[in-house]
């Protein structure tokens, strides 16, 4: 069983009619009629010490404030502000006030931030390590919302910011290369992202976007899914992809192909949409410069295609890309 | 630390100003303003495997059940119907699909049954044991809301079913007692508790109540929860507090005091309450008969105090046990 094996399991039956669901397992966030033209946007991420963070190098006050900005992240996706936090804590025998201190005082601060307020949640003992789910309830306008699903043939493919660093800080910390000169960058996009909550929004706002996510378990797998959800498929190009001179230098000083944390590696919290090609330059003008960048376009076959080159010079023949990279249940695919 | 100094620090900031907040951390749920008179709920509890739960002798299905079943008796306590679940589920490498098949059956199961609809979450590896995290969104009118913080001075104080069976069947398991004669009844209130979701309905839109609250962690820790929160004390008495004669023959054949299981056992998931003396009749009217019971009195002193022998004949001194039970953070207090 893979992760999407699960998630089936679970979707096949989802208990009770659900009079005021307007999309429930499939999306960044399930989607719930509030009042009016107002909907509900309702995520739940987790966050297990030694498969999603190692206590030896993340300082408890990034992990704080990750776990918020993980869940923010995918209220963003869809357009939305996050209005409301829970925060279910796992703490085994061994953990320390200090740690506590400091990990309420980033999760607190990031809620601030974000402007959303720590409303509930549950504190347990756990036998394992530390377990921090969260759940995060936000809002957006109806006419205002993204789905996965509505990408079209013809849209071009976007991102935001540069791509691969929270892999590529990832195995700077791994290394124990975490304090080195020029390292903080890529390591702070693996310890604290920032979503991208005023962008999306005013992404959302403009109308001019068809379908939009964002990028947490890496840009292969993530824009596969968006692909499926739109009954379409998506050529990207290699010569495209936004990667940082820092990740590129740190790949070639690691003996790595940066180019795969750029298409696998997950955690980047980057905004992934897709919108017609006639809105191209209105699109850029929305983002400071150099933030958002065109990589591809949807087209009507399936799956996701990588192409060496740039548009119109690519060569032959592509590879499927389709759900590469990082999935918690199975080895590489 | 213990659980409530945790839950204080989580408290002392909750991040942002909370416009439609209702009731933060401090009750069975959050209150949410939603439209017009009504008000959302949202709770959300974790188990934990070695904590929470044995593998050995919970079957998933059961264990399914169970998670949704603690939170929705959390959303009944304040007078509510819940409509939404979500799922966070850690997995260890060794699970099975036997497992996770017969857990989501119990799950959707349960969610069938109580009316709401798994609409999202989140599944994870866990390198521990599993970790079941649900958040439960449910509906209340405003005019039907109780809270724990309401009961006053003169209010009896009352409770459903029977005390310390799921305390009861907990130890039939660790026993290997959980197949014996007759002791199907105290082990399923162990493995499958069955919250009062109707009755808490009927009884929180009779307008007849001041304050409710569940019973998830012992009626000695719970009412002073409720006292605390409301400014106030109560004196319950030994011989009003309802104990199954199954539990008291176990108990017998254990060599146990099944009184300690009814007063500090956790996991009855029975409603408790408090309401005004005059209502008594009418209030007995709303459940079957023998469901519901008058176990003592609030008063304008503070702490939980038990009286042995009945109101009118009961012995001094009386006995503090506010909080006396299970803190999954110290040793038994």
């Amino acid at each position: 069983l893979n992760e999407r094996d699960i998630i089936n399991l679970f979707s096949r039956s989802t208990g009770a009619k659900c009079r005021q669901l307007v999309q429930g397992i499939g999306d960044d966030c399930a989607v719930i009629r509030a009042s009016g033209d107002r909907l509900w946007l309702v995520t739940m991420d987790t966050l297990m010490e030694s498969i999603h963070f190692d206590s030896a190098w993340h300082p408890p006050d990034s992990l704080g404030r990750k776990s918020v900005a993980v869940n923010v992240s995918d209220i963003a996706a869809m357009g939305g502000r996050p209005a409301f936090a829970f925060l279910s804590l796992g703490l085994p025998q061994s953990f320390t006030p200090e740690w506590l201190d400091l990990f309420s005082r980033g999760l607190t601060e990031a809620c601030r931030q974000y402007g959303c307020c720590l409303a509930g949640g549950d504190t347990v003992r756990s036998a394992g390590g530390i377990v921090i789910t969260l759940t995060v309830i936000g809002e957006v306008a109806s006419k205002q919302i993204l789905y996965r699903r509505n990408a079209r043939p013809g849209d071009d493919v976007w991102v935001s910011g540069t791509l691969g660093n929270a892999a590529a800080g990832l195995e700077l910390c791994r290394r124990g290369k975490a304090g080195e000169k020029d390292a903080f960058p890529l390591v702070e996009s693996h310890l604290s992202p920032a979503p991208r909550v005023d962008l999306a929004s005013r992404l959302a706002a403009s109308g001019m976007l068809h379908a939009m996510m964002d990028l947490s378990d890496g840009l292969a797998t993530d824009l596969a899914h968006l692909c499926a959800q739109s009954n379409a498929g998506a050529v990207i190009y290699a010569d495209l992809l936004p990667v940082s001179g820092l990740l590129q230098e740190t790949a070639r000083a690691m003996g790595i192909d940066g180019r795969r944390w750029a298409l696998t590696g997950g955690e980047d919290y980057e905004l992934l949409f897709t919108a017609p090609a006639r809105n191209r330059k209105k699109i850029i003008g929305l983002a400071e410069e150099g933030t958002l960048s065109r990589i591809g376009c949807i087209d009507e076959k399936s799956g996701v295609r990588l192409a060496e080159g740039k548009p119109g010079k690519e060569s032959q023949p592509l590879k499927d890309i389709s759900y590469l990279g990082y999935d918690h249940f199975q080895s590489d695919a």
